[in-house]
């Protein structure tokens, strides 16, 4: 199979399976999975209140470009 | 025109259109806009080197929920 179009499967499928994981600190509400399949960005974004303080907070972003996975950032 | 589906015409449009501008500080290589219409998560993120650091700053993180706009997060 075409490396590009395996990335394309694997990256969101990877974050989905990660973000269905309860966040370990604290009490975050969600996990919030973004996947724009058409641009190949993709983060997992913390969202919600932690305490009194409200959190929006990326954990991992990813692009696919080039045929070549790029981690822009993590956590 | 059903709100819901004005709602998920206009955000990524008013997002696509924004994100189209230059960041006016430093010198971001890129606003990413990020749109996950599946899930309806809409995001514009700076991603680049900014002098010597490295930058992935959410700017603007919409979602539209129960027919509702909801501004999770701006700067």
């Amino acid at each position: 199979m075409d490396k590009f179009i395996r990335y394309r499967q694997l990256v969101p499928q990877i974050l989905l399976e990660y973000s269905e994981q309860k966040p370990s600190h604290g009490n975050i509400e969600v996990d919030e999975t973004i996947l724009d399949k058409e641009r190949d960005h993709y983060q997992i974004v913390n969202v919600g209140w932690e305490c009194q303080n409200w959190v929006n907070s990326c954990i991992i972003h990813i692009d696919i470009k080039c045929s070549k996975i790029w981690l822009l950032f993590n956590t």
